[in-house]
Order: structure tokens, then sequence, then C-alpha cells
């Protein structure tokens, strides 16, 4: 079953390869007959962590089907080591599916953080912004389909397409090995990646703790919550 | 001077890094002291090309600057090997721009091929079509600007952006090298590229002539205007 | 059980994910609600590599230990788009097991093909290279064991091993996508790649046949078994 | 002029692409109309550096020729994300170049580090140490060059190369972004890699700071000479 996210999004893993067996396996394969009996395989894995030896963990793949609204896309798809297949709006119709954020989730413009939001609207303000969010995605996605009516306008599903909004919904499977899962993680998990996106890349942390306990106690350890010193401040 | 490309987007090249004499060098190291004088450098660049040997031709590197609309970005963002920044629309307001198809590229959807248009719609639907991509995008847009007013509503700026339509435009460099370009432009050159980023694909093998002249004659020669036949079609 | 390949080296599947279905159910993603059912899985794969779709390929991933003598590893390498951990030769020392060519392969200089060897050397100049080969293998072994003496020299791992000859074998995991798997393929499979990483991708290539033979069948077809005519030859 | 680099290797640049300006440039598209004047372009490289915004760095691109030994370019080519061209020994014949480390490099297995060299060798065992390197390099080289003699055995050079010691020379063209090139840096230039590629690095570290200034003292800064601390310590 796949995990809910946003109002219409989910997250499915389809497949995977690998487990913190494979991340010790294809290590030690570097140290040969050299090995000492490493006690513990989370020791190894931690020291990888910590010493940033990450070829290891390519040696774990995941694959996931995500539903996501096209503006989290745009930011998921920058990560260029994955493998992609997106739904075609070419092809294919959208489907009438669009986000609205949930009313505790519309905030103003942070005045700290020129990337980010701050304080919660107050209930009408956030009533108001729904209405709007709402109105221009069902008027957008009517004149998509006035557009697209074959017996009507019957324009090319490629050219109609960019009517719609950017809160449509899109879907995609999308593969990545644990390295790399772990770099997105880092950057999407964060305080400061838009909440959008974060609520996937934490479900997907849940799934990593569930999948490799090993590796995922480790990047929180020596990742996610460490701190970086710089020379001056040493 | 940038390119015109679309109704308001450009395309400028912002530097670039070796010519086809750079790849001819690059190529020339695999063969060391061994090399005959290759009487000309177009008949190495050649024989490369034909025989797949792609790595001297990454030894060149071009930088773009783009302007484009949201929906062809989402196409041109898929090629993996490149390096991109773009504008950012949580920190930034996205101005008033959005594309609009000039009537003759108005067409209904091909029947002959679903991911591809077919005949040019008659004027007056065309006309109709404009109507209603203008109409939608400028309520947008205007809805936009009210949720992001400062002294109205506020939102924040990466929640505001969501009700923007895909024609919008937006602008990012784009660094690629030759090996990869040729990529891209084999794939968006291509008849079955939507003819919104061909024309992208067109304006940039314009500056391939101009900048590798031999490398754009032999990528012409045994890319572009080849044919490959099948085992059993053999 | 691995596969020998050479006369010490071996190559085995360690894991895999997917299959020709998968590759077919991400290229139906990209189709969406729009599919016409297509009624033969085989033909959607060839139609994706007839047209060089190749995302939907790079959705099934395969993992091989292999034991390779350096020289063969030298050239494997180049392949980027793969993950890999090879043995240690700083943290372990390498075993006293080199490559030599069966009597058969060995053979002199190309004269047509500057890259490449030409006739099989009469037995009795065989021999003399295979004694040479052993010989100085052998003592250059000896050597490294002499420098690596703890008793003695104790040289470190790290520099005794400069004294090795380009034919020992070293070992690797290596996991690829089946995408940039039959990228491999096409480039070492093939007459123009030197016979001893040839037989390594032989091996995969009927490895390929039992993993996924839709996809290995079309890429018979349109990849290794078909023709490029360039512009002007058409 | 090259940098000369160990006995025998060197070190030139061959071509660059951007600088500190080209980095700036492409951070400040992504904050467009909306940047407040950022008072001095080293602030904001300093800011990038320390948020790991590491794509700006990709805009800029450097390209060496590097004559390096075997040995060493087997750990330089891990390093997937650079365009590389070597010189062929399947084309050409090597020539008679290898390395020998001075007497002060050598040094004994390190006993608290598997993976390094301790204490530096008494100077007749490390005379002891080059006479057995010499004396095989050369002698493996002198069987190469018997095997590979057109008027005696004639061997392919394919296959007579495979006699050579891993200290011998190669050559390469190697190109790579700014950001690839930070990266390889801080894993090259750092304690744990081997002196002999360690070396490399450093030349390499003081082009970087010639070249770009402000992102290598950001770099030295915010990733060489920072300490990262776990969750647990903090
Ligand atoms: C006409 C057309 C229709 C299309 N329709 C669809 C569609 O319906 N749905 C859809 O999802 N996409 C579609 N695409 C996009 C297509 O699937 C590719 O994503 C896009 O063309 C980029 O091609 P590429 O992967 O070869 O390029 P790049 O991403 O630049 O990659 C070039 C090469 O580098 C290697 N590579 C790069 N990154 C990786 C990586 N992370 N892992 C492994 N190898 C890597 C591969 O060998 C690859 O071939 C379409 C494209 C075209 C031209
Ligand atoms: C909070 C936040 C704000 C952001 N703001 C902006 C913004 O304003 N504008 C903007 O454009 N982007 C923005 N981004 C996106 C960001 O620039 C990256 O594109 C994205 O985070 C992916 O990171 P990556 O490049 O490390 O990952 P990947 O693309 O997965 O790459 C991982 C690593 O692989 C290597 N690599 C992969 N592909 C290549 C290649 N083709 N060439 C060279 N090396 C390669 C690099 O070493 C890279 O570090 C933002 C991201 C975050 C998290
Ligand atoms: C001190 C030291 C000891 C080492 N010991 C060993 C050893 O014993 N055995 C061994 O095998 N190696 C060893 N290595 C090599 C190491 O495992 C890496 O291969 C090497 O350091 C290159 O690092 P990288 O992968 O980060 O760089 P790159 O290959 O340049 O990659 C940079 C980033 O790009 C992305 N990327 C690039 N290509 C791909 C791809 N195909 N798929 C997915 N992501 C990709 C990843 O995000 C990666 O982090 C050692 C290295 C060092 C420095
Ligand atoms: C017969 C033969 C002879 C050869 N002779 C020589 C020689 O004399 N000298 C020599 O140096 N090499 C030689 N090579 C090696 C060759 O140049 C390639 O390095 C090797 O074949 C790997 O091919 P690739 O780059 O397509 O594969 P991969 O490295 O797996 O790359 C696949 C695709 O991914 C993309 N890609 C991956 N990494 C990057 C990156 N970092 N930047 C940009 N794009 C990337 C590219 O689109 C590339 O086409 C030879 C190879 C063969 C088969």
């Amino acid at each position: 079953a796949p995990f809910e996210v946003l109002d219409h999004g989910f997250l499915r893993v389809v497949d995977y390869m690998g487990d913190d067996g494979a991340v010790v396996q294809a290590a030690r394969v570097s140290y040969g007959r050299g090995t000492k009996r490493v006690s513990e395989d989370a020791g190894l894995i931690r020291y990888l962590m910590r010493h940033r030896h990450s070829t290891p963990f390519e040696m774990c793949e995941i694959k996931f089907h995500v539903k996501l609204p096209l503006f989290v896309a745009r930011q998921w798809i920058r990560h260029r080591m994955a493998n992609v297949n997106e739904y075609s709006a070419r092809y294919s119709i959208l489907d009438r599916e669009f986000y609205l954020p949930a009313p505790g989730d519309i905030a103003a413009q942070s005045v700290s953080n020129r990337q980010g939001r701050g304080n919660v609207l107050p209930p009408e303000a956030a009533r108001e912004v729904l209405d709007i969010l709402e109105r221009d995605a069902m008027k957008c996605y009517a004149d998509y389909e006035t557009m697209l009516d074959p017996e009507g306008l019957g324009v090319a599903r490629e050219l109609a397409r960019m009517n719609l909004t950017l809160n449509m919904y899109t879907q995609w499977y999308w593969k990545v090995d644990l390295h790399n899962l772990m770099h997105f993680l880092a950057l999407r998990a964060d305080s400061h990646a838009q909440y959008e996106i974060r609520v996937y890349a934490q479900k997907m942390m849940e799934i990593l703790e569930a999948w490799v306990p090993l590796t995922a106690a480790a990047f929180k350890e020596y990742r996610l919550g460490a701190r970086s010193f710089s020379a001056t401040m040493l």
C-alpha cells in the first residue's frame, strides 16, 4: 500500500536491491583477506559514513512510484543521479487533481529567510488563499478540457497543458542508489527545503530506517545530526 | 546579443572552452607518438563521430543563458549531464511574461502520433485558443500578485507561485560539454521533439556550426542525417 | 556458481532488480491512461530500443562480482555510469595470480588496425612469449613479497604493489543499470574491443539473454546487429 | 610551462573557463531581481560553500594535461565526474619511464593505519628497495620491447603491455568542473590519500588559489580546514 503524502500525492516502494549487508559486503571486498573480522557490521557502516566512503552505499538501489505536484517535481528532478520515467502530458491527459495546502500550511513570506515561509496566515486569510488557488486551478483545468475537446477545438495535448497551474499532480517512477538517496534526504529532509518536498523526504526517511537500519542510524549520527565547524571557528 | 527564441525567450552564449582543435588534441593524446600525421583534422573528427568515440568531444564546453517557458524547462532539465542554475521562484518574484504560440503554431492533436501535433487550427479557432491561454495566464498572474502583496495576504513566494501556469517564462544558466550537447540536439532538434523546445535546439545547431564547424559537419553526416538499419532489415 | 573467464578470472551475478516487466512498467507510466493495450510487451520493448528511448531500461539494475586482470580493469573502469568497489592493494596483499593468455590467443600486432592484433603467433613463438610473461610476473611478485616481508624490508603495501605487472588479477563488485550495461556491451562485446575484455562482455551477453530475454533480443536486432548509413551514403 | 610532479610526471593547465565571477554570476541568476546587492562576492561565495550549494561551482571548468604513474592513474580515474582521454597502449608504445620514489618517501607499512605508510626506511633499506624497483621495471620493459620487436616476436602492443609494471608513466587530458575538482581535492589532498596522488592534488590546490582565489579561500575555511562533530558529540 502506498504512503499518502499531501492531499492527493503518494509514495510507494516498487522494488529494492540490497540492504545493510550489501554495503558491508562491498566494503569488505576492498579489504580482502587483510580484514580483521569486524565484530559488528554497524561499526563498519559507521566508519564508512564518518569518513565519507560513499561508494559501498551505491551498492543498494531503491525504486519508488511517486505522485507529486508539478512544482515539487521541478525541485526533485534537479537531483541528476537518479533514474526517472514520468507520466507524459504530451501523450496523455492529466487528471483534474491539484494540490491545495492544508490551512495550517499556508504561511507568509519569511522576513529573515528570503527563500522560505514565516508565520502561518490567520484562518480567514488562509481561506481566501485557498479559494484563489482552487478557483484558478479549476478554471485553468476546465479550459484545458475545452481546448482538448476533440469535438471542439481539439488542440494538441502538448499545447493545451501549458494552461495548467503548477499545483497539478504528476507521477513518476524514481530509482536511486542508497548513497544518492541519502544525499537527496540531506538536502530535502532539511529545514531549508520547501515543506511540500520535505514531507516526501520525511516519509522516505522512515522507509530508510525500515530498509537499512544500520545505515539510517549512522546517517542520522554523522550527517543529519552532525555540525561542521569551520577552520576559523576551531 | 542574445538570439531571440519564441515570443519572449532567448538563448545567449555566455562562454565556451575549446573548439574543433581541442577535440583533435585530446584524440591525439590517445595515439601519442604512434600517430601517422593525420593530414586533416576533419578526417579524424569524422572518424571519431563515425565510430562513436565520444570522449574527445567531452573536451569542449559551452555555457548558455536561456529564457524559456516552464513546460519547455521541464523537458530540457531531463538531460542530466549538464550544469544548471535556475532563477528561484522561492527567492524572487517571477515576471508577468508567458508564452503565447504564434497562431500558425497552434495545432490539433495528431491522429497518427499520440505524442505530437497535427494540422494547424483554422484562424478563428487559434484566436479562441490564444484568448483562453492569455486570459488564464493573466488571471493566474494577477492572483499570484494578490497573494504576494505584502500589504495584503503576504503569502510566501514559494507557495504563491503554484498558482502560475506552465507557459510562464523562467531563466537559467546551462553548461554542457560538446558530446552531451550533441546528444541533446540529436533528441531535441529532432522532429519527435515538441516544437517549442526544437526552436531552441535549432538555434543551438547554428551556434554549433559557427563554433565547431568540423564537428558540426560530422554530426550532421553521421548522426542527424544517418539512418540505422536493423539486423533483419540488412 | 561463478562463470569462469580467462585462466583465473570469473564473473558472478550477486543480485539484480527488475526484468523485462520492469522496463515495460516504467514505459507505461509515461503513457498513463492514454495507452492502448499494447498487446505484447515485446513490441513495446522493441519500440523503445529502436527509438533510443533509453530511460525505461535504467529501471533495471544488476550487480556482478568480477575477477579480472589489471589491464582489463583499466579499460573497464572507464565506464563511469556504474558503481564499483575494488579490492584494495593498499589495504591487502594481492594474490600471486596473473593472466597468461592461451597460446592460441597470442597474436602479432595487426598491420591494418593499429589498435588490435592480427595473426596468431606460431607455437614456439607463443611459447617464448608465455615464458617471458610468466618469468617476469613471477619475479616481480617474488620481489613484491620480499619488499613486504615484515621481518625484512617491511615496505608499505601501497608502495610495494607498484612493482607488480599489469597482468595481475584484481576483484571488484560492479553494479550497473540495464541501459548502461547495454552501452558497455555495445562497446566491449564488439570486435574492436580487446579480446581479454570481450570475453567478459560475451559472458554478460549470455546473462542478459537469460535475465531480460525481450530486451536482449531487441538489443541484438537494433543495436548489435544494426548498421548505420551516413547522410551521404543514403 | 608544466609543473613537475614526482620524478618524471607533470601537471599542465591546458585551458579553463570561468573564475570566481562566473560562480557569482550563476548564483545571482537564482536570486534575480530579488537580490540585495551583496556588497562583496567573497561573502556570497563563502555562503555557497558553507551551505553546500554546489551547483554554481559547476559553472567553471578546467582542463589539465597530466603525466602520472599507472598506479596513481588507477586511483585518479575512480573520480567519475570528469572527462578523460588517455594515451593508448594498444595504439602506441609506452616510453621507458617509470616512477622511483625518492629515498625519503620509501616507508614501512603503517601499524596504526592498515591503508597507509609509517616510518621512513633507513637509507640502505631504501636503497635496496629502489634497486629492486628499478631492476624489475627495467627487465619488464626490456622484455616488453623484445616481445614488440617487429623483426622478432612482433607481439601485439595490447598484449605485450601486460608485462609492464604499475610504476610506468602514462598521460592524459583530464577536464573537470570546479565543484568536482574540489571534491577530488578534498579526498586526494587529504592525509589519507597516498603520497603519490597527494602531490598532484597539492599542486592543483596551488593552481586553484591562483585561478579562483575567493573560492579557494572558502574551500579551505569550510571544507579542508573544517571538522564535523557528530550528533552524539554535540
Ligand atoms: C521525443 C521525446 C519524448 C520523451 N517522452 C518522455 C516521457 O514520456 N516520459 C519521460 O519520463 N521522459 C520522456 N522523455 C525524456 C527522456 O526519457 C530522457 O529523460 C531525456 O531525453 C534525456 O535523455 P538522456 O537520459 O539520454 O540524457 P542525459 O540525462 O543527459 O544522459 C546522457 C547519458 O548519460 C548517462 N546518465 C546520465 N545520468 C545518469 C544516471 N543518473 N544514471 C545512469 N546513467 C546516467 C546515460 O548513459 C545517458 O544515456 C522524452 C524525450 C524525448 C526526446
Ligand atoms: C534549499 C535548496 C535551495 C535551492 N535553490 C536553488 C536555486 O535557487 N536555483 C537552482 O538552480 N537550484 C537550487 N537548488 C537545487 C540545487 O542547486 C541542486 O540542483 C539540487 O539540490 C541537486 O543537488 P546535487 O547537484 O548535489 O545532486 P545531483 O544532481 O544528484 O548530483 C550529486 C553529485 O553528483 C555529481 N553530478 C551529478 N551530475 C553531474 C553533472 N552533470 N556534472 C557534474 N557533476 C555531476 C556532483 O558531484 C553532485 O554533487 C536548491 C536546492 C536546495 C536543497
Ligand atoms: C583514501 C581513499 C581510500 C580509498 N579506498 C578504496 C578502496 O579500498 N576500494 C575502492 O574501491 N575504492 C577506494 N577509494 C575510491 C573511492 O571509493 C571513490 O571511488 C573515489 O574516491 C571517487 O569518489 P566519488 O565517487 O565521490 O567521486 P566521483 O566518482 O567523481 O563522484 C562524485 C559524486 O557524483 C555522483 N556519481 C558519480 N557517478 C555516479 C554513478 N555512476 N552513480 C551514482 N552516483 C554517481 C555521486 O553522488 C558521487 O558522490 C578510496 C578513496 C580514497 C580517497
Ligand atoms: C575500442 C575502444 C578503444 C578505446 N580507446 C581509447 C583510447 O585510446 N584512449 C582513451 O582515453 N579511451 C579509450 N577508450 C575508452 C572510451 O574513450 C570511453 O572512455 C569508454 O568506452 C567508456 O565509454 P562512455 O564514456 O560512453 O561510458 P560512460 O563513462 O559509462 O558514460 C556513458 C554516457 O554517460 C555520460 N557521462 C558519464 N559520465 C560523464 C561525465 N563525467 N561527464 C559528461 N558525461 C558523462 C555521457 O553521455 C556518456 O556517453 C576506448 C574504448 C573502446 C571501446
